[in-house]
């Protein structure tokens, strides 16, 4: 057992110092470490001083305040909802307008050279918008969005995560990278855009002091605003709700649940106004349109399958499992070396986005030309009329399979998916296959670009082409006239459905609420076990080799993030051999210089105060922004925002003793110093915690346990 | 605030006493006590003492318990799903029989008076069967189960909720209820089942060691168990995993919400292979039947709604509430005048069964016949002709839609929720208005009778009634050739289901996982937005006037239960004034003797340990086994499991002082006297703690706090 830390081993007032690195630490690890210390936490507990209880609202505030959180609930779905219509209908136009663009070419009688230099143009031209929202407006605006988010809930103080002109980049910004025809969805901007607007509705209610515990609230708006993104992607209310209770799952409570949903209603009731709207249904008409963003299953297709076939179903599960560790694998050493070359903005940036866009673009043309032996015209024109098949659902008009399975490449992704769903018409399994694996590479290759770009689209089809194969494969072994065993096979649209799946489900490693999406954008809950099996066997097959996409990305972003502990992890360590010794502590009677001096040298969101240098006993915490009102009520400094400190009548009070003891949170958590890791880990996240103290059993302080701390030891390696 | 406790206000080996009552209370406060003291809870905390530590299992045998852990899951989706397959057929036999005995003594000619004695005698005996499997083998298989199983996921400990008795009582009894017409359903019951299936699964496992927490594992097992008992009652995977979120959510973890996806999947297959076997499909074909429980929207009815039809939408969750609330408040006299009169086993329980359904089935077939104004033989011989008229979906043949509304009365309650939901054929108001308002009463009699009866049904034909009422009035007034306006308007069974949905969510206060189970059981998701609109508002309309159904029970019941916290409850009261300071502490070094005499005298889990007498220092906590494994191994006293001790060589070893430092769990968690009851409440809850000490900042133990204290101090009324 490690002896306890006496009084003498903590430093009050000491010189800015890391603590030794072990021998084996290399320069990044140096860097890592920087680049951690510079993450502030945020602190979800309650903050309990005397000082704050006195001035706890009355009842009807509280009341006020109730029906102004519900109401900014409401108003977020609807901004949610109208921001993803637009975007929704900025993307279908767009993508009009490049093929209309492409068409007229065609007609004017242009060379396949020049096509193929135009076809590439446009779509540099339109990702390069997206591109310089990222690169020159706000970099955090690339990418998903879900991991920031998903830290930002975790307790990860990222302020650029929600500010406004990340929402601007990223929602004009998706419009653009989808529209130029980059294996990327619309769905993870959404999501981050939700939880921009969860903020922003946040910070509003703030400047009225309408949120009762302003960080809490602020957390659950965030995910609300998630929730509503999800719901307004896919059309799925609950869907919504299950991935923002899964993906930022740190903290849930019944109340949460009700506003995630009922912002995500909201949210999804707006969607469909619009979409209605835009329609030829005419605005008002709810319900048929706008939900089932992948078409439905009761339409045409069988809605029932054989107890045989549940074996190949857990069969996709592991191939979309193997599918998303492969992809995940494969975009790691891709990140890092952005990380180290391309950079997170700039002109660098740019110019990979330019590059990738024209590389992407072209192949997307040039490789159903050369395999088809025919002219890029033909191709081209042949988009456009592929589009409009894929817009009216009927597909007799394409001529064989290969044509069918070719014409996946030039379609955009989405009605790429509602294809290989839902259309009768049999593919080209060699063709097919190519797709599957080009789309595969160039997806990955895209994740990480710096343009506003989600993963749910790309995986889907991926996974849908994949599943799709093997379902034809199947009906091909199982309808042979005499050969086959003569068997009924689902349609081979199911297990496209159940490959999309498995596919999502291997690279995000997210299970039930990707099961419910599905459900919900297809408007079929038939399938659902089929689903859920492959989902949850493409998860435990894809934990086998690597984390999720999402986890990696923040675990290469060095983010202190704290996931959910595994049982057995770091049980046997003790708190004391991770905890920070150097402390800044406070007395309960202070002179004002030395509290000057503490707020002005370091950032610290709160300091462990103690009884007395002698037996330096553990009385509470003080946060900055207590001590901060502290000095401004006894003393009257004004500032003590920044870390330089203005004083009106600075010299004046530098001698004066102030008492503290209001302002202190007198019962802060504190773990003792004989607890494991596990059990402090335990507290510090349920909790919400930013900073964990550690006493002895006299009571004595004998180190602090911040998120840094923990975040180092209790990762999953 | 409050002075520190000194070590002399806790007394050792204090003589058993009860804290001195305040004046006012009365002599069931006395009672309620006692009840409240005769409850043992779970510590679902980890308890880390060397010696526990120092047994960890290896690496192989964690893999093992995990493995272990899984197939347990998978066994219990499969034992849940195959009880609820064997209830569901069960029922549609016994009522087949039911009616087809009614229709064979119609054919003999008896008059109208023996008819319906005849009836009467059918129904009682069935029941009465429920009954006595109830009165006289298991009192606990009463009611839904659902309080029960929420107050053991709670951390309550209830042993005979989770006995085989249980089991064999609740699954038995339902068929008998149900099929004896009563109106309540089977998915409560069927919950309850998964729940105890899970918790005998997890004694197996417990005895080969197979489970690395037991306490925690069991307490996943039978929250997986529920989720698999749901999935099976509507065929709603995602349905149950929602519900066993929602409504036993005190305590979960992405791995428990994987383990309960999994669990009731694998139930909702099971339901599907056995429920396709019976019927015509043939073993094997999935996905088409059995999972529609409630019928699909899909076949004939309209798929869309319009904007304005949405007040109405909330009007319906508004009155659904009204509904719920009643329904609860009526409940609560009846359920006391139960407890004290009735009791809650034996002859006079056994009687109240057969009275009340023998005045239920005379006055549903007494009544039809009535206002029909024709005779009893007609009324029955259209019951089976209505049994079978739904069975195949086809409505033609009624006559009326005063015969369609008087043939609910009859017809068995799950059948009349999809008559409600799709039937085309209009029914006439007043019949259907006074159907809903004598099923109402019915229900809130039969709920808390002496038999296995679920609440979800009843509740949803109820509402599915109003609603049913109020769309065809809808229609009626929009459709009104010249007069109306026009407008197009939902089907009336589209305002059903929102009324189903509104009126379980206003008795329950359930939501997101309701919304998902009717759709899951509708197979529609195109109406999930008005549907989950509908419950936010009923729950919140219900919430106004009092608590959920299932919390009013547990709370009649007397039971310590924690609720989930509501953010600004008991924020200034400090811990101190809700703790106990009689506590029974140890030293780290004792004396046989004393610790024979300790364990001999008190049922406590675990005593606090601290330092010595002079400065009653915490040290950390003994659990009560850790405690008899010290004395097993120091002193090899054999038994030390009861309250008697029976050692082998008493007297010999009485003197003898043992260690006891390394069984000392030396960081469990404390908090500080100068926390407030919120705080200590917060964590106590949220870590599923047994009992929280509460020290000063010298590290002295003050007192104690237990769930009993807390439930006392924290209940919401």
């Amino acid at each position: 057992m490690n002896t306890p830390h006496t009084s003498q081993s903590l430093l009050l007032d000491h010189a800015e110092s890391l603590q030794p690195l072990p021998s084996t630490t290399s320069v990044e690890e140096v860097e890592r470490r920087a680049h951690v210390a510079s993450v502030e936490s945020i602190d979800f507990d309650f903050y309990e001083s005397e000082q704050g209880l006195a001035v706890t609202a009355t009842k009807r505030k509280r009341i006020v305040q109730a029906v102004a959180k519900w109401i900014a609930i409401a108003i977020i779905g609807v901004a949610t909802g109208s921001v993803a219509s637009g975007i929704d209908y900025g993307i279908v136009r767009l993508t009009e307008m490049r093929f209309g663009l492409m068409r007229t070419l065609v007609r004017h009688g242009l060379s396949s050279t020049l096509l193929v230099l135009a076809n590439m143009a446009i779509c540099t031209s339109l990702a390069g918008i997206a591109g310089a929202l990222v690169c020159f407006v706000s970099p955090l605006a690339a990418g998903s969005g879900i991991p920031e988010v998903k830290c930002r809930l975790n307790g990860l103080d990222l302020p650029l995560v929600v500010k406004p002109q990340t929402l601007l980049a990223k929602a004009c910004g998706v419009l653009f990278s989808v529209s130029a025809g980059l294996p990327c969805g619309k769905e993870g901007p959404m999501i981050h855009s939700g939880s921009i607007i969860g903020a922003l509705l946040s910070k509003a209610l703030q400047l009225y002091e309408l949120l009762l515990f302003p960080d809490r609230d602020e957390r659950d708006l965030i995910a609300a605003g998630g929730a509503a993104g999800v719901s307004s992607a896919f059309g799925a209310p609950v869907g919504g709700v299950l991935f923002a209770l899964e993906e930022g799952a740190s903290f849930w409570s019944p109340q949460v649940l009700l506003q995630a949903l009922f912002c995500s209603s909201v949210s999804a009731l707006t969607l469909n106004f619009f979409l209605g709207g835009f329609d030829s249904l005419g605005f008002g008409t709810l319900g048929a349109l706008g939900v089932l963003t992948f078409g439905s299953y009761f339409q045409s297709d069988a809605t029932s399958y054989r107890i045989w076939e549940l074996p190949f179903f857990f069969g996709v599960g592991i191939l979309g499992g193997l599918v998303g560790a492969t992809f995940n694998a494969l975009n790691v050493p891709l990140t890092i070396w952005r990380q180290w070359c391309v950079g997170a903005g700039g002109t660098r940036r740019f110019f990979e986005v330019m590059t990738v866009t024209a590389v992407i673009s072209t192949a997307f043309v040039f490789l159903p030309a050369v395999m088809r032996q025919c002219v890029v015209p033909d191709v081209i024109s042949d988009q456009h009329g592929d589009l409009k098949l894929i817009c009216d659902a009927s597909s007799e008009s394409r001529q064989n399979s290969i044509e069918s399975a070719l014409g996946l490449f030039m379609t955009p992704s989405e009605d790429a998916i509602k294809v290989l769903f839902h259309d009768p018409a049999a593919f080209h399994p060699l063709y097919l296959a190519l797709f599957a694996a080009l789309y595969f590479f160039m997806a990955c290759w895209t994740y990480g670009l710096g343009v506003p770009s989600g993963l749910f689209v790309p995986s889907l089809l991926t996974g849908a082409a994949l599943g799709r194969l093997l379902g034809e494969g199947l009906q091909a072994v199982c309808s042979r006239g005499q050969g086959g065993p003569g068997l009924h096979v689902s349609s081979p649209g199911v297990y496209a459905l159940v490959g999309a799946a498995a596919s999502l489900g291997g690279m995000a490693r997210i299970t039930i609420s990707l099961a419910v999406i599905l459900v919900e954008a297809t408007g079929n809950t038939q399938f659902s076990i089929p689903i859920i099996f492959a989902v949850l066997t493409s998860k435990a097959v894809g934990d086998c080799f690597n984390r999720g996409i999402y986890d990696i990305h923040i675990h290469l972003k060095k983010l202190p993030f704290l996931e959910a502990p595994t049982e057995v992890e770091c049980h046997k360590q003790l708190v004391s051999s991770v905890m920070t010794q150097d402390v800044r502590t406070v007395f309960p009677v202070e002179s004002v210089a030395r509290l000057k001096d503490l707020l002005g040298r370091n950032s610290h969101g709160a300091f462990p105060v103690v009884d007395s240098s002698s037996s330096f006993r553990f009385q509470g915490m003080l946060s900055r922004s207590a001590l901060q009102s502290a000095l401004q009520a006894q003393v009257g400094l004004e500032s003590f925002q920044g870390r330089v400190l203005q004083g009106s009548n600075d010299g004046m009070h530098c001698d004066q003793m102030i008492e503290l003891k209001s302002w202190i949170s007198p019962a802060a958590f504190s773990i003792s110093n004989t607890a494991t890791v596990r059990r402090s880990f335990d507290l510090f996240r349920t909790m919400g915690l930013r900073h964990l103290p550690v006493v002895d059993s006299t009571g004595t302080l004998c180190g602090i346990v911040t998120r840094k701390d923990l975040a180092e030891h209790c990762t999953h390696d």
